[in-house]
């Protein structure tokens, strides 16, 4: 479909369906006894069991199977700061990816603040109810400070999506890429063009997973480097705590000279084919800005590229969160996993990875679609 | 059954369904095709259109069908405050008969706080998603400030079902019982036993319904009177806008002296068959405290009761909100409808009303699995 067909396609199947998730009950209501059961007077005997057992909360009520996907709307796609109305279709799309690859029950929660503390505030407050936590669309910085105070005050998983749901595909794409070009992520440099949510995340998982990976992180202004005074803490962390380094700045044409990988989380067009041409030998290409990437792919073929990867589905080796978040929550609730932790998200990359068996330049990645993908997630989350 | 069985039953029921409601998206997502429509690239052109077309949410996100049942778990049917996990099956239930009876997709939120301000705040945050709010099990007074500055500030009907749910039954009820005992409301004596959320809100509708009927209200100190220096602002109001009057203090033996009508929402043992022998000609006796009414049927018989309303399902004449809730948001829905009114309330305890044509003392409300119950009381929210 080209774009116009998918937009008007798009318009007119939400507006047939008004919302895409549904609630129904899990058991009939079809008469007096079933009601008794349900609803009074038998409901009140396990409100008294579960206010004195709460941990047995999540074995007689829905906190042990649903999840709340929830937004700002301050970073949605690639549509920016839309706001909760905006960010609602998204949300119950995710609801429906969910339900459709992990048989996880999602609920979309879009907020009416923007405010860090009060995003924090309020879902602590909803949370009694859900068994996980996934935050989705909210902006870089802010969205660091809200995951690790809900990840402190919660004894439910805490995962915000654009984060590490990108890291982990990012990763188990990388570890099979580099079978692909025989490299070794611990003797290679990535540049990775964006230093937001998805970004940030992706570079302390690569550098968790390969320590001695040498790591080159990119922003609008240049190359991120201690020479520079007008860096947030987010980027001067990354710095102290050694995930990046750099001894000098300068632009992403420089940085990019005898890299072995390209990450884009970034923006259209600010890699070309000759640029490419100044990387290592084999370059690899994660090209992941939405709908449009850093670089097409037949562009990035002119510049020597041998893995391309997008966040596209109508080229090769799409790297979608869609891989990740559905089987992430479908074993933090099965294996009660109270805290999503770095060596988890890498054995669910790893995970990934192992289901291509013989990975190439144009399959790095399983489909989406391919039921394995979120059972051997769920089995890596424990 | 009996309480054990139905206790043992219950729990084993919800042990075994692990939360009573499932999410499910409102369409497949097979294939790349349905996901680029429902999910990435196609979403993106409807959030954009919503993002701009704020009116339009409730066609095309779950804004037009979904209501939050919300509670802080204060006071959950007779158990009192038990907290937002031990509300959590109560309100599942209730999503569950939202939508067996009504089709209205309902999603139960338990809240973490019992702030009245906090509350507001948290219900405001996240009602973007949301077409109706449903609140439930809050405990009163404070449960009159919520509804009140949420009604204010939301778009969208807000609703305390233990408030108004139960006066729009039990005027529906004493509509019938008076044309059983061929009686006018506007000149009968109408005596309630409490004053909470359900009792407070059935008096003010029977004032409207009925401008000239007398209403006495008795709560744990005997008559709610202007001598009495012991009132909460909630009573206080009620004495200042005439909806109750006594120029005289009491128990409730003496206010129900020549009374026509006992309405109890409060608790067993109140009153007694002497105590009804007091009362004026073919006494309307609506004993409705939960699971145990204030005199059992039997003995309100013995004292000369001629119409009996309990809130059980074991005897005739249940008064059960499921009567009303799950048709006044349809109707919210249906008709767009922002607030609902006193005249929505009196014309939907109307529309209950007239499903019974020849009242009887057995027969003075429709069953709750009658089908055209949610369809007329629907037909009366616009």
């Amino acid at each position: 479909m080209n774009k116009n067909d998918t937009a008007k396609k798009a318009l007119a199947l939400h507006k047939k369906l008004g919302g895409k998730i549904r609630i129904s009950p899990a058991t009939p209501v079809r008469n007096r006894v079933d009601l008794s059961l349900v609803y009074t007077p038998g409901v009140g005997y396990v409100s008294s069991y579960v206010a004195k057992h709460k941990k047995d909360a999540r074995e007689y009520t829905m906190k042990g199977r649903m999840v709340a996907v929830i937004s700002d709307g301050s970073a949605v796609l690639g549509l920016g700061n839309i706001g909760a109305l905006g960010a609602l279709p998204v949300m119950e799309g995710k609801a429906a990816l969910f339900k459709t690859f992990a048989d996880v029950d999602a609920f979309p929660i879009v907020l009416d603040t923007q405010d860090a503390d009060e995003i924090v505030d309020t879902v602590l407050r909803i949370a009694p109810g859900f068994g996980g936590i996934n935050l989705e669309d909210i902006a870089a910085p802010k969205c660091f400070e809200i995951e690790r105070k809900l990840i402190e005050r919660l004894d439910i998983p805490v995962m915000h999506d654009d984060q590490h749901g990108t890291a982990i595909v990012v990763l188990a794409g990388l570890i099979n890429a580099m079978k692909v070009v025989k490299k070794d992520m611990n003797r290679s440099t990535v540049t990775v063009s964006g230093v937001g949510a998805a970004g940030v995340a992706t570079m302390k998982l690569l550098k968790k997973y390969a320590p001695k990976v040498r790591i080159l992180a990119v922003d609008s202004t240049g190359i991120v480097w201690s020479g520079r005074d007008d860096l947030n803490s987010t980027k001067k962390e990354l710095i102290k705590h050694k995930i990046i380094f750099s001894d000098t700045g300068g632009d992403l044409e420089k940085a990019l000279i005898d890299s072995d990988v390209f990450l884009g989380l970034s923006r259209p067009g600010v890699i070309n084919a000759a640029m490419i041409k100044k990387m290592a030998k084999d370059p690899i290409i994660f090209a992941m800005a939405n709908p449009t990437p850093e670089i097409m792919p037949d562009e990035a073929k002119k510049g020597g590229a041998k893995v391309i990867a997008t966040g596209r589905s109508d080229f090769p080796n799409q790297v979608n969160n869609s891989l990740s978040f559905p089987g992430v929550f479908r074993g933090a609730l099965d294996n009660g996993v109270r805290k999503i932790t770095d060596d988890m998200k890498i054995n669910a990359a790893k995970a990934i990875a192992s289901l291509i068996q013989k990975p190439t330049t144009q399959k790095i990645l399983p489909d989406m679609f391919d039921k394995r993908v979120a059972k051997n997630v769920a089995r890596a989350i424990r």
